[in-house]
């Protein structure tokens, strides 16, 4: 069967059907386009009906809904389940997009629209996929299901629900995932790695008033002072967290996942110059990608407290908060990463000071073996179509989903991304360069037939 | 001569003068009060006129004018040098005002309105003090000169170099204020410490842009995480400033200094109730009003950078902020101290991290021997009309202008306070105890005749 030429041929029909997608702005964060949400669902049930999917249905949840498909003809052979999400970012600001963002247009190449990569482009290429196969074979070489949400971009809250509600429904041998990118044009990457997150807000409490820095200046708590020597206090001076039992889970770098680090000859110099920095700074004894990819961290995204107007203020702040992030790597659990921060902070506060510490998020890390037969035939996938083998890499990055999906369906997640790195997700002239989409398509074919 | 009585008779005229003078809503702060404040200065030296100075005038400088006034006809006695200031504080918030703030009025012996006691009638005092005695008596047991600002509650910016300009014409052996507080009703306080001060703005960048901590965390520098680590360094865990030399030009309390500490019998538990502390905190060996009298401090009055919003924002800030400042005493240098810390965090700062210091404020300690003669009859003074001894207090505050007066006349200042702590000095309802009005002016003048 000559896919190419078939892919040749349809590519006009494929383009515009897309470009009906793209149209619908499914933001699923406004409350407003809910409408809208609904309708690209329904889109997607209808376009999974036409190639071929059966038992396609819309499944309400409490939020957006989920859209699901099955062809199960192929008995002994695996199951595939694809997740995607038809849902979007918002798109402001509006006036730095060149063309409007549910207007899609192609310019050199590349389809400009909100979604075009994130992650519609993406779930309609699997949709298109299938429907090649069953026109070209007029039978499917596995079993396969679709699930596709539309909460994505707003932290997947009812999927989980779902999934454990519909278990045996969803029940699959690999889980297949276009959400991510390969590493730079012509280079293809299979994320085997997303570090988790749990996040908080640390609160220091002193007097009940703001108080004039002469009259007590000395001579009573500053929430500033305490809050910021418990912040200092996270760390040594080997960039290493300080909190006991943080690292518990962790399990160190093997040689050989060490060497996988090196051959993606990562460009610490030139990094450095993009960033405009003079040093690269972060725990010791690893590299830049190991230390974002494969290490945790803790992070500060916030520290608020006292006067912050122009020129003096001479004020001891009766309150101070910081916005704390951990990445977790690994079996390091979050909800566990919380407590010991709490129970560290509280040993390191000082006298007259109180502690307030609320968690806001929790999603644990995602691995998978690259020596998986469903991950190696992914990369074989990769090679027949780019000419070249995808690198398994370790994204620094967290997409709690990925982890929920394969703990509760038991199989191993396979994160065949085709967007790029600089396809401006979640900003304005979010596109998607259709060489890869051309040669998605035949990836994915390659890979269902490959299993 | 009975100067009670005299006071006695002509009370209700006085308080009618002054409430002419505060009824002037002479805001320095403000330029829509320009004209009110020259207005205020001019009634001042029509005052003073009136009272019997000589050589009466309003001198104009860059900002608001000077009040000069003098009554040199005591060849061979000591020439008293009387400073205040005639200009007030802004009035926000208006609401709180029970009764409007340049609308006097006198209620349970107190008289409210804006500058009641800071420090329009503590001002008038003196000169009603000197007109008493001219008009008792027909000469002055002493040189007296007035030099009444209008730019006080502005940090005085033009009074510096209008010393400086007229250093021979405001010579004198004795500065006499009266701009500060009794310890409590009763209980009379001489000032003979005021701490000195340093401001600044500490800034660190890092990268050229804020960056995604899933992406980025754990391998670049984060500008929160080196402002912080900074910041922590400042203090040692027992509260001492680790800055090298910071404590340079800081003399040990003598024992008869920290006996006059005990003295005060400041209730430390009360405050702790009061301010709902469950602990003080500070440089440990002193007690707290010897941290906030006699011994220099460095405050953070406002840290911030990255995110503050609701929920989570996983950004790597790319600069973080801190404001400041630090009490001096003894011979400290702010420009030296202010060098210092610049030393100490460009030492201790992180890889990858670069900083910024701005100077913003700088102004020497002020402290007075209190065995001066011309502090000891003013603590006779007191005891003469209050029935018990002025404590030689020292105050936690700044007011920078004392130093440069003590110092460019070289003579030592007298801070003979007639206000009370709780009199809403820069807040709502500002009044003035008339029971100290009465008090201050037999003080003045037993001040003045004991010479």
């Amino acid at each position: 069967m000559d896919y190419q030429a078939y892919f040749s041929t349809n590519r006009e029909q494929h383009l515009k059907e897309l470009g009906d997608l793209l149209r619908i702005p499914s933001i699923s964060a406004l409350s407003e386009h809910k409408g809208d949400v609904l309708k690209a669902a329904e889109w997607i049930a209808e376009s999974l009906r036409q190639a071929g999917m059966e038992a396609v249905a819309v499944h309400p949840t409490a939020g957006h809904p989920v859209v699901y498909g099955e062809h199960l003809h192929a008995p002994g052979e695996p199951t595939v389940l694809v997740y995607g999400h038809y849902d979007v970012q918002p798109v402001d600001p509006l006036n730095l997009w060149e063309t409007p963002p549910f207007e899609p247009s192609i310019r050199n190449g590349k389809l400009y629209a909100r979604g075009a990569t994130d992650d519609k482009g993406q779930v309609f290429m699997h949709i298109k996929a299938i429907e090649a196969i069953l026109k070209q074979e007029k039978e499917l070489p596995i079993n396969i299901k679709f699930c596709i949400e539309g909460e994505e971009e707003v932290t997947s809250p009812n999927l989980p629900s779902f999934l454990e509600t519909n278990q045996e429904k969803l029940a699959a041998d690999v889980i297949l995932i276009s959400d991510t990118a390969l590493m730079a044009p012509g280079k293809p990457a299979i994320c085997i790695g997303l570090r988790g997150l749990c996040a908080m807000e640390v609160s220091v409490f002193t007097a009940n008033t703001d108080l004039h820095s002469g009259t007590f200046g000395g001579g009573v708590p500053n929430a500033l002072h305490a809050l910021v020597s418990l912040l200092a206090s996270l760390h040594d001076e080997q960039g290493r967290v300080t909190v006991e039992g943080f690292y518990e889970g962790v399990h160190e770098l093997s040689a050989l996942e060490r060497e996988e680090f090196v051959k993606q000859q990562f460009d610490e110099e030139k990094l450095k110059r993009d960033l405009g920095l003079t040093e690269l700074y972060g725990e010791t004894g690893y590299s830049f990608v190991e230390r974002t990819g494969a290490r945790p961290t803790l992070e500060l995204n916030g520290v608020y407290g006292g006067f912050q107007g122009e020129g003096t203020k001479t004020v001891l702040p009766k309150e101070a908060h910081a916005k704390i992030t951990c990445r977790l790597v690994d079996d390091q659990d979050p909800q566990a990463t919380i407590d010991r921060i709490e129970r560290h902070l509280n040993k390191h506060l000082q006298p007259g000071a109180t502690l307030k510490v609320r968690a806001t998020e929790k999603a644990r890390a995602f691995t998978c073996n690259p020596e998986d037969p469903m991950l190696q035939k992914a990369a074989d996938a990769y090679e027949s179509v780019y000419g070249t083998r995808a690198l398994f890499t370790k994204d620094g990055g967290s997409i709690p989903i990925v982890e929920t999906l394969s703990r509760v369906l038991s199989a191993p997640a396979v994160m065949m991304g085709f967007g790029l790195p600089d396809e401006n997700l979640h900003a304005p002239n979010e596109h998607f360069n259709l060489e890869n989409f051309d040669k998605g398509l035949l990836t994915i074919v390659h890979y269902l037939k490959s299993l």
